[in-house]
């Protein structure tokens, strides 16, 4: 309890006042219990007495409450608030916070909420299963918790497991060393703007790609050149031709649109990056959940010079309220991404990483990855199952052979009909989310990207089957 | 299981030389244990007898083991691991990685590491009950885990448990809005630094201040100037007349000194902060631990000017291993930490942060942190009357009235001489710890931050005894 005496007078009276004081300006709510006069008396070094005189007094005058056997509450008085401070309206403080307010564009908060049937991007597959397997482990891990300050690398432990499933599901092969545990990948970007990137420089992005890193290089100051991408992945021939730093890719499945980086691209891009000395940053985001048999080695795989950057990350494949991810560093950066990531947080807490090291070593994981591929392809199913019979040539969905959602392109829609399809569907309780965001540049054509790991089978068929009815109403509204 | 099919001959045939490659090269480890043949045929989309048919000849090569009712295993084969790429070595590939080999200096690991008596600051206070309630609620939370990406704000009821405790206990007035909930102080420093400070910017720093705040400040490329402190915490009368952006601040508890900035200079650091319109970063790292009963007013619920960023921890009230801690942000500044906060990791894991937020609530933390002051302050008194009975004159002990460590100057050391007794300290199992690198410039004295708080007040008694004997042996050492 913060009470200030003001040394004026008898202790008591200082206590009243201080009390009074708190209780009017809000410090002490209503409802509040105060402490037993012995701790209170013990923690301002008052005597007992002291106190119960104050309480005595306070009760009196109606700011506070005794009831037998339950202490002494602060009484519910109609209190004006203090006035606040007048707002300090400030321009942007650095360089940095100037950026931050040019591109950030408000893109916090999610564009639906609550609707009956959401196909936001993004959405964890819920499975009762997994929830009672995680909680499991994280009760056990909670019973074991460790208090010290956490390897800023990460647990040994879960590096050791991260090592073990990279090598037999990924066939990446890395050691403990190499490998640094971080809050989430969005972590795993901003540390590698840090380490690589000076303000100016300049920074491959794919065209379409993912917002939250366009935001980031952006913010950080990196000069973000996009990229084109085709249905074989980043088109490595428009690359810069010099001045490159870093590029950013996502091989395994291309945000958002769902390509697979060929095989001859990937090597091309390798070559490129070797020859020019510049770094690879992979993301596989999703890269684990694989509807056929033949996922293709990932550029950390088959990088000869130590140049690919890799990140996982756990937020697709459990949940996203667990920020956790990792990255696979190459041998010359080791020590500088340490020292970032201790100068950034010291360190991920440490209860999660124990619970996941767990779940990981006792096979549960990989357990929970074959069956969630299982559930994504049903679902996949469902969804291009529902947009074939319900939405058919009024729309032209992307194949791709993984991840947790379809990029479905509206034929012949502008951008105001599109705005107005999804404003529509909203009013039928269906959340639709266009691509336009993930663009650095405005598309030619408008598109949806619809996540489809939040909803059994039967809701997303019905899903397609309001879909398909907005888009019919849409087409009776003459263009506003 | 990753495993790339080369597409030559039959299913079967490309299966076992995928799989005796994994072996070979150590992506599938001696003891794995193999998929079901069932699983892997579906995941690889082959046939189940493909896969029957190449871990039978694998079993008659040796590479695998099958037991009946007990799956198929890797054999231990002797393998050579594959050559590594060879080291690359590159220059720092940017400034801020330039800076940070410079200034990081090694500091990531612990100095001593499993000594009987070690006197590391930062140690938390080990507490049986506390470690049980908090367990439980952990075990809670786990039950009622979000699964959603959390609120980057931090979860509501956590910030509006933080905004009753500050206003009960610290007397400042705070509304949700305006509290960020961070990985740690080290992030809201780094945060901080971001949207503030641009490259070459100047920061007054305390000197002694906290070392990981410098380390932060000049690899973040700020020009940090070290201001003196003194009995009544930082001089004022020293700040640079012009061109400060940020002045650091421990006002409840100068680290490492133990100062606590007098009613004067608070008021005189926020004219001058008002006047100049600067920044005030208020790191309030162990305010909670008060010994005595009038704890000031922090610069926060002083400020009329809305300069002052207020920074809390729970590292030190409950565990280092828990990364959370809050800042208290100014209106104007709100929402480009928000900015921040969401690039550099989309927001904090949340279930420590609704176990914490009950912990809160539910009036534990509260009891918790009287609880542990008592015993904090049974530790210090043990600690002092064994410097007092053991050490005697040859050290000088800073009083200070709050916190977790006691500063004590070595009289008549010189550097050598302080490295010298440190060493020899660890030889009886006693870690003791220079205070050295929390100046920016080699003190004129030597001295020993000695932390408390993890051990009972009987081993620091014994402590004491060691280190008395410790300084009499020093004493008959001829100078090296």
């Amino acid at each position: 309890m913060y009470l200030s005496l003001d040394g004026r007078g008898p202790r008591y009276a200082q206590l009243i006042r201080a009390l009074k004081e708190a209780i009017l300006d809000g410090r002490i709510a209503a409802g509040t219990r105060l402490p037993a006069s012995r701790a209170l008396a013990n923690e301002l070094d008052l005597s007992r007495n002291t106190v119960l005189i104050a309480y005595d007094q306070l009760r009196a005058e109606g700011f506070i409450e005794a009831h037998v056997g339950s202490g002494t509450w602060v009484a519910a008085l109609t209190l004006s608030p203090k006035p606040k401070a007048p707002r300090l309206a400030v321009p942007p403080q650095s360089r940095y916070a100037r950026r931050v307010r040019r591109t950030h564009e408000r893109r916090l908060g999610r564009l639906h909420r609550g609707l009956r049937y959401d196909l936001q991007y993004g959405e964890p597959l819920t499975n009762p299963t997994i929830m009672k397997s995680w909680r499991r482990e994280l009760t056990r891990a909670a019973s074991d918790v460790h208090i010290d300050y956490p390897d800023p690398r990460g647990l040994p432990a879960l590096r050791d497991a991260i090592c073990g499933y990279l090598a037999r599901r990924r066939g990446i092969l890395a050691q403990r060393k190499d490998v640094l545990i971080v809050s989430g990948a969005q972590q795993a970007f901003s540390l590698t703007a840090r380490v690589l990137v000076n303000e100016g420089e300049t920074v491959v992005l794919e065209e379409p790609g993912y917002f939250g890193l366009r935001q980031l290089m952006q913010a950080h100051g990196a000069q973000t050149v996009p990229v084109r991408t085709d249905s074989e992945g980043l088109t490595c021939t428009s690359l810069p031709t010099r001045g490159v730093r870093l590029i950013c890719v996502t091989p395994s499945h291309q945000f958002p649109s769902g390509a697979v980086l060929s095989a001859r691209r990937r090597l091309d891009l390798l070559r490129y990056a070797g020859r020019r000395r510049c770094w690879i940053l992979e993301d596989d985001y999703d890269g684990e959940f694989r509807f056929d048999a033949r996922p293709l080695a990932p550029l950390r795989a088959l990088d000869q010079c130590d140049c690919v950057i890799y990140v996982g990350t756990f937020s697709k494949m459990l949940f996203p309220s667990m920020r956790l991810g990792y990255m696979v560093l190459p041998e010359a950066l080791r020590e500088d991404f340490l020292a970032a990531k201790w100068l950034s947080d010291m360190g991920t807490s440490a209860i999660e990483q124990a619970a996941l090291a767990n779940f990981m070593s006792g096979g549960g994981f990989e357990r929970h990855l074959r069956q969630a591929t299982r559930t994504l392809k049903a679902r996949r199913r469902a969804l291009l199952g529902g947009l074939r019979r319900h939405a058919g040539e009024r729309v032209e969905t992307v194949d791709s052979p993984a991840g947790m959602h379809v990029v479905v392109w509206l034929r012949g829609y502008s951008r105001a009909a599109a705005a107005a399809l999804i404003e529509r569907a909203r009013r039928y309780e269906l959340g639709l989310y266009s691509i336009a965001p993930h663009y650095a540049k405005p598309p030619s054509r408008q598109g949806l990207l619809l996540g489809y790991a939040g909803l059994p089978a039967s809701d997303l068929e019905e899903a397609m089957q309001l879909f398909g009815r907005c888009l019919d109403e849409q087409r009776l509204t003459p263009p506003s």
